[in-house]
Formats: C-alpha cells, structure tokens, sequence
C-alpha cells in the first residue's frame, strides 16, 4: 500500500515491570522510551509514558511528534519507578490535542489508574451515554476515556468491586467484547488484556540479565507487554507468549500470572485483524506464533498460483510488498528486480504544494530505476490497495520510462468495507474497488492487468502457519488449545459482532 | 509587597456574550483575550480561551505564558463564536502540565459545559470523595474538576435537575460554600456566580456601541463577567454591578438576569477578601462601589494617625504601595520622594543565580536613588509583608546609600495565618509576623523603627467607602442592601466556615 | 512618553572582565547577563554575549527576545572564560534575523575578535562603500559588521598595525566621528571606547571582593564597561568612571588603562544625545557624574519656572514623567496625584487588535483613577510629546473620567528633526511638533493648554549638576577637565557635524 | 554501509531559475523545496533557501533539522523571486550555528550575491590566510564564506573584473583547483560550477510545461541545476546533463550557457569521487550518463566472480546494498532473501541510552527474519566497510538468530585513507581496514568470511557503463568528449593533487 491516505493504524501500546525490588536493574524509562521506538510504525503523531514510582505518584510525559523527538534524557530521568506503560499514536482530525494523548490517567477511589489501549470500542456511543447518564463528565471524547471511566465506576451494578481491579476489568470486558488491547497500571501491578475476539494482537515479552552464564537458569530481570514482538530486539527482551483472546494477564515484580479468559459469545471464533498480517505489523513481528514475513511470502507464493504473468521482471511497491513479490517471483522462476526507488523524506514535507507539484502526485515520492525495465513487461506487486490514488500514477510513471507491459498483482483482496474496530479506512465511496468493477479497474489503473489475492487464498496464507512457540508446561497447552480466526470484516462486510449503532 | 514568593493570587476569569445574532458586532474572542491581558497580573504562567459557536462545537486554546504571547492571530481567528470563557492563573509545582489549565470544558448528558473558577474549595477533599465513591475518575486534581464533575452529576441527589443548569449550580452551591468566583457556559447562556461568602470578586460590564450617537439610549453590543473591573477600560466596557455573594447571573444574548442568591448560613457576613483591597486587585478596580485606589489612600492616611513617624522623607517600595505612601505624606505633612527605582526585567529572568549574585537579593530588583535621601531620615511605606527576606535587604541597601535613618511602616496588619481559600499564603513558620515579637521585628530587618497599622483600622479604611453605584432601579435595591463583611481570616485566624478537614 | 511607537534606543552593551587568573573568583558569564538584564530598558528583541576563554577560542550565545528568556542555565555553563561583552538591541524592521544580532565575532590575521556597540555612524555609507571598494563582501547591513571590518582590514593605510588594536581603534575612530560607543574583545583584554563626541554614553564599574573587610583596601575582583550604571547594583558593582568622549580604556586581568583621547575637531564641545537624561536612560543611571533622576526633577522645577498652571492637582503620565511631576507640583506648592494606573501586559501582546479595539487606542494600556480627579483642574506632565498619537486619547479618557480641565506640560521641547546618530525617530513629517502651530497644539489634542519646557530650560536643568565623582587622583582630574556640551540636534536640527550623504 | 557514524557526504546543492517574464508560471521556491527534500540523503541537518526578486533584495530562510520541518507555507510565500539557490547539510561539530547554514549571502560592490557548495576546498588554509592577510575578518569558519569572499574581491591581482562574475568565478577556481560543487546566484543569473577534477557531482535539468501538447517542441518553463538527477522527478523536471569538470555554466531566464572549462594541470584524469557511486548518491540518480544503481549492480557482479560463496542463501544489509546482493545472487544462482528488518526510526533518536542498551548496539536497528535463515548458511553483502563496529553485531544477531554461516561480502574496496574533499571519514586509526590483517578481520568480526571488492573490479563496474545521454548537438560532442577518471584516493592515498597543508 503506496497511499498515504490509505489505512492507518491508530495505535501501539507498550508496558514494561520491573522484577525485583527497587531500585531495579531494568532501566524501565528507558526500555518503554525505546519499545515505542520499536512500534512507531503503528503511530507517529503523539506518544506518551506514564510510570509508577509507588501508589500515588506517576510520573508523566507526553508530546505531539516522533517518540525520539518527545523524550529528551532529563525527561526519561523524570519518568522514575519500576513499572510503566507507554502508547504511541495517529491523531485523527480534530483529536490532536495534548489532552488526548494517551496514557489516560485518574484518580479513583481506590488510587490511580493509568491506561493505554489500542483499537476502537464498537459500542463506544452506547457506553459514552451509559457514563453521561451516571453523571460523569467526559473531557476528551476518546474511547481511552471511556474504558478508563468504565474501569473507574462499573455504572451498571453499584460497587461490589472496591480495589478489584481484575473483577472491574472482566465487568468492562463483558460490557464491550470489541476493539481492544490495552494495558492498565495500578500500584504497582499492570494488567495486559485483549480482547475476546482478540481483535488487536498483545504479546508478552522477558528481559534476561544480559550478564547471564551458561547455566540453563537464566535470570528474568523485567517482564514487558507490548502490540508486537518487533519492539523486543530493540530493547534485548525474548518473545515469550501472546496475551489470549478475553485473557487477563498480570504482570508484576513476581511475575506474570494469567487471571482468566473472557469467552465469546456464541461459539464464535477469535478475529485478529487479518491486515496485521498483510500490512499493519512489522515483518519481523510474531503473531500467533508465526513470523508476519512468513505469511506475506505465503501470499506472495498463493498469488502466483491463483494469478500468474507471463513477464520479464517482478518487481514490488517498497517496501511492504517485498516479501510477496520475491516469493512470487521465485514461485514463477522470473527474475525479481527494483524498478522504484522510494524518497523516505517526502512524507514528512507538510508544505502545501503548489499547482503544478500536486500535479506530480506520487512522483514526489519515487525515482524510476529505468535501466533496470527499460523494455520489459513487469508484473508490479503490491500488498493491497485502498483508493487506488498512488497506483494510477506509478503505472503511468513506469509506462513512461519504457515499461512494455504493468500488471498489477495484489497480495491481499479487494478492501471493500469500512473497519469499526481501530483502522482508519475511507468510507466505501473512497475505496476504489467499490468504484469500478473488478475487470475495469486494470485500465482504470492504466495497466495492463490487474488481479487480486482471493479471500480464500489469504485466510489458507494466513492460518497455514500458526503455532504457539516458545513456551513451557500448562501456559503452552493454554496457548495451543486456543482456536483460531480472523477478522476480514474489511473484505467481506461481516463483523465479528452485530453492529447496532 | 515586594517579596516574589510572597503572596499570589490564584486566577482572573474574565467571560463575554455577544448581544444580538451572529455574526455578532462584538470581537468575542479579541474581547476575551484583551480583558484577561487586564487580568494578567492575578496570575501569569497559563491562560485558555473557551468560545461557543453553538450547542455542540466548543472552541479551545490554552497554553503557558502571558496572554500575549499565548494567543496569535490565528489562534483568535479559530475562536469564533457568539460568547466565550477565559481564564489566566498561576501554576503550582507539580500543576503546570496542559491538562490543567482552565476553562474546564467536558461532555455532558446535556451537552458540553465549560468551568473557569477564581478560589480554592474549603471542603475539597469532601468533595473529592463523593465523586470518587460515585465513580468517577478524575484526571486533574484541580479545584475546577471537582466543580465541573459536581455540576455535571450532583451525587447526593439523584438527577432531579436534567438540563436545568441553574438548578444543577444552586445544588452545587449548597454543597460547597466558599471559596469561588465561577463563570460557567453551556449553549449560548453563561452563568456568573460568587459563592455565598464573596470571597472572590466578580463584577459585570456592559459594552456599548462606539459609534453611539448623543441620545440616552445607548446600544448594548456585549455583556461581560470579569474578575475586576480594571479589565474594562482595556476593551471599551463600563462597569455595570457586581455579582453578589452567592448570586447566579446570566449572561445571554438577550442580556443579564439575576437567577437567585444562595444565602449564607446562620446569618452570617459575607467575607469577601480584604487582601484584594490591600494587595490582589489592581488599583484601578471597583470592588463593593468603591476604587481600591482610594481604600490604599485611606490605609495610608489611618496609618500616619496610628503611626507617625518624625522624618524628613516618605517613600515607597515600588509600586503597590505608593497611594498609601503619598497620603501617608500628605497626611503628616512631610515630603514625599522616590528612593527605589524598579527593573521590571529581573522578574522574568529565571537563571539560577550564581553564588555571588545570590547574596546580592534584592538589590538585583532595584536601583538606588542616592541623591534624593543621602543623609535623610526615611520613612518606608510598604502595603504587606510576608516573609520579609526583601525588606532586609533594602533597609541594608538603603542605609548604605546614605539613609540618616529607616522607618518602616506597614500598610496593612502583620499576617499570621495560612489562607484556605485561594491565596497562597507561605506556611505560618515562614511568616515573619510568626518568628520574631513585634518589637524585634524591626531590629530584625535592620531598621529603626516598624509599625503595622492595626486590623481595625484596616476594616475601617476598606468598609467606610463602600457604596454601589451605576446602577438604576430594582438591581440597585438589590446591590445597596447587601450586608458588607470581610474576610481577616489571616490576620485574625477566624475563618468565615469552620475548616474541618 | 506614552507612545510604543515614539523614540526608541537601539542598544545597551555590556562587559565584564574578572580580575586575577582562571579560575576566577568573578561569575563572568552570570555578571553580563545580570547586568544585560539592567539595560533592558534599552532593546528588547535580541541580546547576545561572547566571552574568551582564551585566544582563539570564544563561547557565542544570541536569541531573540528578552534576556531573561535567551540565556538558559545551561547557556551559561557553556559561556566559560574570564571575560566577555554582551549587546541588547532593539531589531528594526528587516534587520530581525540571528545574523544581525551582536556582538559581531570575526577571525582576523591576529585572532577572534568581538565587537558589540551602541550607535549609528553618520559616515556609514561612506565606510560601507571603502570596504566594498577593497573587495570585502558584507553580509548583515549592520554598522556592527562595518565597524568590526573597518577594524579588522583599515583600507586607507595598507597595514602598519598589525596585532596593535589600540592602533587600529584610534585609526578607525578618526574615520568615523560619530555616533557610537563600543566594546571590542580580542585575547584577554577588552577597549571600552566612546565617540569623540560622547555621543551615547559607555561607563566603568568595579566589582569588590563581596567578603570585604572594613580595611580600606577593597579587593577588586573584576572590572565592567555598561552603558549605564543602573546595571551596577543587579551585580554588586560600583560605579567608577565615565568613559570619557574620544577616549580608549583597557579593561584586562592587570585592571584598567585609559590609552588615549581623539580630539574633535575644530575645538568642538561633547555632544552627549540630551534626551538619554530626558527619556532613554534609567533614572538611577549616573551620566557625567550626575543622577538622571535629578536632572527630571530640575527638569520639572524648570518647566514650573517657565510654565506655572493654576489646577487643583499635579499628575504624569506614568511612569518616565513621574520625578519631573513630582518637582513640579513640589515648585507651585500643589498636591500631586497619580490619575491613570497603567497595564504593564499590555505592550506584550502582539495580535492585530479587532477595529473595535484599535480605536479604544491607548486607553488599552491605562487605567482611570477617576476619583482622585473628579472636577478637578488637572495638569499632566509628559517627559516629551513625539507623534502625540497617545496623549490625544489620554486627555480624552480623563476629560470623560471627570477631569474639569486638562493641561499638558512637557518637561522638554519640541523635538522637530530626525536623529541620524542611533534614535529611531519618526520622519519630521509624523513629529506633532511639526504639523501644528505650537498654539493650536493643545486644541489638537483636546487640551485646555500645552506648554513645552525650553531648550534654554533642558540645558540648564541638564548641566547645571554635572560633577564628576567617585575617582582619586590623575584619573579624576582628567575627568574633571572634560568639557560640557549636549547633542540637541532633534531640537534644533544643528548636527554635532555636518552631514553629507 | 551501516554505520551512523560512518561516512558522511556534507551536501547538497539545488538552483532553480524560471525561463520567461515575472510573474513566471514555475513556483521557483516550491520547486527548491522539493530539490532539496529530494538531496535530503546528502544532509538532514539544516538547510537554507535563498531567492531573488531582483537585482537588490534576496529572500532567505534557513532553519536546523529536515527540510521538511524548516519550510513552512508562509515561508515559501516569502521566498518569492524567479530564481534561487538552497543547500542542505550536515553539520560537524561546532558548525550547527545558524551563522554558518548555506546559502552564503554577501553584499558586495556589484550587489548582492548568493552561494551555495558541496565539497571541502583543499588549500582553504592558504586561501583564508590570503583573506586574512588582506583584511577581510571572517564570520563564520566556513569554506562557503572563503569562496563566497574570494569570489568577492579576488585578492592576488587588484581588481580589474569588476561585475564580471564569470571572470571572478574562472580567476577563483584558478585558485583553488578542488573540491567543489557550486552555485552562485547574482542579480538574474545563476552560475552553476564544478571543481576542474568534477569531485563533486552536479548536474543540470529542464522543466517543461505539463501541459504540452504534442507537438515535438516542448515549452521550457525552467531550468535547475542539482546536486543529483534523483531529485527530478519530485519536481517534474527531465534531466539534460552533467556540468562538466571545470566548467562554468549560466542559467537565465534566456536558458543556459556553457561558458568556459577551466582546465586540469598537467593532463590529469578527471576524479569524481568513486563513493558517489558506491554510496552517497541515491540509486536513481544519473552519473556520467549511467545510472548508480547500475553500477551497484555490476559491482555485486564483480564481486561473484572475485568472491563467490557456497551458501544457501544471499542477502543484504539493508539498504543501499541491495542490488549488489540482488545480483551477487543472480550471478551465482543462488537464493535471495531477507534477513534483517530495519528500523527506520531509532535513527532518529537522540536521548542517551541507558548502559543495558548502550550494549544492545546496532541490535536496536534491526528485527531478526530468523525463520528465513535458520541453519542456512549465508553470504552478506554490505556496500562498504568503515569501522565495523556494526556489522559485528550484526553477525552475532544472525548467528544468534540460528544462521550456520555467515561470510561477508563488501561491494567496495577496503577503505584506508582519509578524504579531504568533502566527506568525513573517521581517521586512519579508526578505519577497521587499517587496524586488522584482512585475513584476520573474518574472525574479528565473527563471520566465518570476508572478502571485499578489488580496486580495479570497482573502477571496472564504475567506468564501463558511462554515456552521455539525452542531448542534441554541440553540447552532446562536448559531454562526450570528456574524460573518464575517478578519485579513489580513500582507498589508494592517491590524492588527485598533492596536499601540501
């Protein structure tokens, strides 16, 4: 996906536990500062840390921009304690105020709570109004807001929870079964939750004493959650489980302890965001225990199957097609090669461009490596399409630096409805697959073919590889008993539950 | 007062109505902005501008500075709107995050309502708690919260009141009786409240059309709530009333309208603070009808009785103090001069002094004028003293420029108490009046001789001018048969409620 | 002077040179800065300061805006060395870019060199066109640049001076008579130099060992150059000479060495500007061994000499005005009153005022005291009228507030003619002076009268007290033999010399 | 080459002068804006527009950090004119001062004049002690302000030039044979230079009017002249050609002019410098009439047939050794993939990493593929080697990862020498190629082998590829004319002129 008005994720979230007593030997600022750093893909307008330094105090920074140019040394020296949670996002229009940048904190009966979340409540209008009748006063309009609200006052049935936290957070959970994987910090014990269709992933991670010996027992000096595994080299920490669909696991200076799983509803299936595999996470992600790398080549490998070219050259849209197109290539035995070559600083020029450079479109963004087609007919990969605004133009680029034939081969199906649960996609109007039928859209597109990744082809991709690694006893039967499903409500119109708004 | 970390007056509040429909005559957003500029000196770190353009669309800018510096052409330009809410305060350490500079604004089930309050509740915690039993999560820990959230939910009580704001304020009055001056706006109305007490003032003006022709019948363009009314010669407004203790006002587009007066209880006076005469307010306000100006005058005038002084010269400490200092010399028939002369910059410099400098104090702030005392014996008039570690300095500064002899006297009686209603007064070990008898005061900061005037005669120079004035009819009834009362609380340590937290 | 728009200063310089080797006792760094912030009041929109650790190494720190606002604790810290020179200026439209800011620092053949100076010189053209000429490329505009160049390469002579800076000073001076007052840095001493007319002002102070004992040999710790004294006493320095008109003093390690004197031409008198006694310099500033302070209140005496009024009450427009109200009301034996109290915040906001709000023009900035002044004949004193653009509504607002008659005094004379040595002054076409007759000038501005001191008056008032203190020996007897001369040329249009471009 | 603190190229330079009459149909600043994001890889730490609207007043705006975030809207609104020159940089240490950000603008005696350069001058010692010595002060320390100085006034040989700015250009580079790219702006005309060696590229375009019919003659609505083609195609414009070694080239509304080639001393080969291939330029660009990632390709050819391997699996560093790998691959059969995922943001982070992290290294930047490598055997290639301490961490990552081997493959010459034309290379002593046998460096970085590029099979894969393409006439013979050299001077010590500072 070449468009950067295409889908965006809202959200990464990242919590880090010190073992041990205080002072620590995990630097915990430092470990959530760069474990952000490590999800910055999933949002780059706002970041924020909140850590914990005891029951009553926490400390706070938050800022608009990039994490690395948020938090400066004197502020990671502020950001004490032996616990702490962090969330970094996109600001949608009219949201980009300081005040909505999340950790969201209060002040509770029973302490302070902090709480980051990623994904969208698809009850959120029903919840909001359940917390305006109760009274309460809500001051950013975000869904942060409303689990935080939720969490603090259960409206629904008195208050038999007092400081139970785990017993007010499975009441939330029942009231709203989707979207969400969020962290919640009080005292000094954080809760890692998803979900029960396990709609946005949640993974959980051990920091080892880097001076460890030999011996087989190594000696676990942090625990860390966090919305993908990519974030874990960054900051020295191993894989070690994803956080269950509906499951509660605490995570503290003892340890991590699984509190229960809350069960869908109906029998239904668990439904990761199938496009976390396809475009959202980072390639060297672990989702359900499987590398996402593995699964593009695997689309790339079943595109080949279902849409094969007869051309020179396959080449990719850098760079998230990349692993498809070469699997594809090499599952066709036709050379694989660069024909784009991608100016990195474009998107971050906010300047209002003038007539004649909007008129550039993406050519702002991609230099041609003409020697490299110059008279071949190429297959152009691309992990998906939204609007189509970017495609039109490449092909037209190519064409004019003397491509003989564009076929455009998507590695995922055709985007046609509006996602409910935490991605930012256009209203159907705007997604071009809606707009022209299928066997149109090639000369809509100026190429000379185009096809698409069937649903069929993309599920068997996505579920050939799952398996739940690297962990030992009765957690790894837990994680392996557990079923498995995605959502691909953006593709076929079917959501995980009844939308009823 | 000349001691920076003496006392601080916590907020202005300053709120306009447009008369008439939109696109109104009146500038709301220039308006607003100018008259926190004449507000400024009630509180200089952070200010926020709230203005509505309709029932469900609030317009909001804030940020830390002077007002000037905070809001720019296109940030009023954004601020439209037909009334609007502002407010320019101090931080406290720990307090200086975005999140809690005022307006408050928050959802509502009835709509969105934005809080700016001047005062500090004397049964915070209690109020606190209730909300917190009640559920609801609170993310600032400021004062103005705990009064947004009140109004929004009134816990004790069911929800009776639906969309009657007033209704839901007298509730909320009852339920905290000082100390807060509050501008509140919902829809197009704003309300302008002072608790039962008046121990924060709050004064209404009216704006007229400038192009006004010579009849009696002037054009109202705008109504306006305002701290003090020193903020109305800035925009073009004349001064109406005050808001009484314990009134709600309206302010709406069809003009002002007294709702009700909450009273006291158990025949109590009101107790406005005696200190906005002596320090807070600027000299050109009205409070009670009467110009502070000419209460400062009276304070100097009562302090040549109770303590004259045979001298050959009468000066200031620059600058608050000088109208008492000028009739204190003409009272007694001695010379009046400057000594001092004030760098306003030193005050905005907030390098840590090196060691050097440090020692230097006071004498950073201000520059002798040798030549108009050498050899002369001085009386210095100073409005306050608090903690005294400038008076020191300056006594030393001014014998070493020559001074035959220095004599303090004091505007107003030596404060001994902690405040708990709005000022931040020093803790009572750090108040001079605390640490040495009144007859080594002096002695103490090196001078001659030092004088306070006496509480009496404090009251009796505030109380005796007050009248009401510029008003007609049935609102003037109202005004002129308002008890008069003021609060001493530290001077006297008799607060207006019994403290019982 | 009432108008932001009427004359203003271009600059204060500042340097700082510590007695005795590194480490030295004196804060260089913090004492320059302090002492910048004492010559505020002379430039607001950019500072800078450059000091020397050594030969070929200078700390350069610049920003724009208030001092208290550029230099940081960190800045400081960085700022090392035993001395340095420091510059605030106004900026002049165009001219506002960091690369203007002074002090100017150039390599030469002989090392780093620092200039920063006060002054506009008449020849500038001139000397800009010789160093074109000699193939130099100029890259700020500034007379700053044009000074350093001239210093670095002398065109006239070929070379003769090699590293002899004291050579170099003298042959760039006899090049250009006036106007300035300069610091320049080079190694480890420092030239404080004045024009040979003395045109803007440039003094020495001496910094003692603050643990003195009651011996009276005083440890000097350090020496300074200021454009004025009342930098003195933020630092703990004490005043010891004026630089004389024409005159070269060394400041270094060894202490202070005056190394010569360039004679005016055609036994030509001094030419101090006047109106740094009158408006630009600080009251407690010592100017030719005289308080300014003294010269406004003889100025006032005068004025009451010259222009008596039969009123009821004396006032000034706050607050230069103030010692020459005071003098004049003392002189006719009427009480004086202060009548306006003025918003401090208000010449901080830069938004583009609401037409409604430009038309409210200066009663933006004042406050009315209207009951010290209801039916009252009222004189106000002005220290000077420049476009009158601010008086005009002033008189207008007290005739409203009740003023029965309002009579203007200025306590100097018309001024009628530009000021090409450093004044900003208005074109003559915008100076009131020049558009009405004296006696239609008080019905332009609604007043009841007008009368301007005398340029006799100011003359008298100004010379009458110059004495030259605080000095011993050889030192003070050429300070005693220093001619006396004022540049009135705004009053009189005769120029100290004739101007010929 | 994956080291942050490897080599750094110091700039990029970018001109742009609209064909025709003002108000011209090219949006002159707009398409500077975009040159330089599109030159952004050549420096991201500051940068600076400079236009001209006319003989004698240039807008300017410089700013640190990306392009992107100094040019505002607003700015660019301000840089009107129909042509101008900017420049983007790195800065060194104790250069990051606004003052020395290019574009260099002097006012001379012939008028304003602009420059903007790429490249280091090699006898700037001796020309800056010719400038010195002739009394030009220098401000800044640059080689921009030497050259914009000596282009100034030419100090060996009087002044006989005058405003022939072609004839100071030429009698300059007489003076100072290389190493520059430059642009120089005067009045209406720009002037585009390279050194008599080429050592730095620059290269000329011409912008048509996008809405051309189809006609064989296009309108030319512009001309630019860039550091590199790559930036092009963000602007709309088409490549024309090189500027020669030693040529000087005019741009002007009446479009462009070669106007003289300075020639090399003693028949010496041209020396463009080899790393433009082999790294600093982006792989789109053109030089010589090839395309760079051409010769990258041949050099991963080269170094199959120099270095083959017998692996499982070919791979790369990413990313600008990609092709290499690519065709290493191709040339020897055998797989390609991905091992490593980059992490584009921790670049970008500036807070100092705790010592747990700190040791993390280069693990911070990269996610593991691991399920693509796991017990293969694998060659990496990396485009250059300079100090390695990142590809040893590198290795460690793959092996830890579960790689069986891991041979290094480098597509360039081991890197010995230091630059002194404009690339900053660590010293000798910290060149990993200086401190280890090569047979040793395998084992010291942990890999299981490590072979480099020859000399002569990177000169090879440089030189047989260059054309000269896409122009007509005269100007083509000339361009085809043009020797073939290139300065491999880091690898051999080879200077292309003797360095006698």
């Amino acid at each position: 996906m070449t468009d950067d008005a295409g889908l965006r994720e809202a959200c990464g979230i990242f919590g880090c536990v010190a073992v041990g007593n205080w002072p620590t030997e995990l630097d915990v600022a430092h470990t959530i500062c760069m474990g952000l750093v490590g999800l910055q893909h999933r949002g780059q307008e706002s970041a924020g840390i909140v850590t914990s330094a005891g029951m009553s105090l926490f400390n706070i920074k938050k800022g608009m921009g990039l994490v690395g140019s948020i938090f400066q040394d004197d502020d990671l020296a502020k950001l004490q304690g032996n616990l702490g949670i962090g969330h970094t996002r996109y600001s949608t229009i009219g949201c980009s105020e300081m005040i909505n940048i999340q950790p969201f904190v209060v002040e509770t009966l029973h302490g302070l709570i902090a709480v980051a979340h990623n994904g969208e409540l698809v009850n959120a209008k029903h919840l909001k109004d359940k917390l305006l009748r109760h009274g309460v006063g809500l001051s950013t309009g975000t869904d942060s807001e409303l689990i935080t609200q939720l969490l603090t006052h259960m409206p629904d049935c008195g208050e038999p929870y007092g400081a139970n936290w785990i017993a007010r957070i499975k009441k939330a959970m029942q009231q709203t079964l989707l979207s969400y994987a969020l962290l919640m910090m009080h005292g000094d014990k954080m809760y890692a939750v998803r979900d029960p269709f396990g709609n946005r992933p949640l993974c959980i991670g051990k920091i080892v004493n880097s001076s460890e010996n030999t011996s087989d027992e190594e000696e676990i000096i942090g625990w860390i959650a966090s919305s993908e595994s990519c974030a874990f080299s960054g900051i020295g920490a191993k894989y070690y489980r994803e956080v269950l669909p509906g499951e509660i696991v605490e995570l503290s200076r003892e340890g991590i302890k699984s509190h229960c799983i809350i069960p869908r509803p109906e029998a239904k299936l668990p439904a990761l965001c199938i496009f976390e595999y396809v475009y959202f996470s980072r390639s060297d992600s672990i989702l359900e225990g499987q590398l996402v790398y593995q699964v593009r080549k695997r689309c790339g490998r079943q595109l080949a199957k279902e849409a094969p070219a007869d051309v020179d050259l396959i080449s990719t849209v850098p760079e998230s097609a990349t692993p498809a197109a070469l699997e594809y290539a090499r599952e066709l035995g036709i050379p694989y090669g660069e024909v784009l070559c991608k100016n990195r600083y474009v998107g971050r020029t906010f300047i209002q461009p003038s007539i004649r450079l909007r008129k550039l479109g993406v050519a702002k963004k991609f230099g041609l490596l003409a020697e490299n087609f110059h008279d071949k007919r190429i297959v152009l990969i691309d992990d998906s399409i939204v609007r189509g605004n970017t495609m039109k133009p490449i092909v037209q680029l190519l064409k004019n630096g003397g491509a003989k034939e564009v076929h455009i081969r998507v590695a995922s199906p055709p985007i046609r409805y509006p996602c409910f649960m935490g991605i930012n996609i256009p209203t159907k109007e705007e997604l071009i697959a809606n707009l022209f039928p299928l066997e149109e859209l090639a000369s809509h597109l100026g190429a000379d073919s185009l096809q698409y990744l069937s649903i069929e082809g993309l599920v068997k991709a996505t579920q050939e590889g799952i398996k739940n690694t690297r962990m030992k006893g009765e957690e790894k039967d837990k994680v392996e008993k557990n079923e498995i499903g995605h959502c691909v409500a953006c593709l076929t119109g079917e959501y995980p539950v009844k939308l009823d708004w």
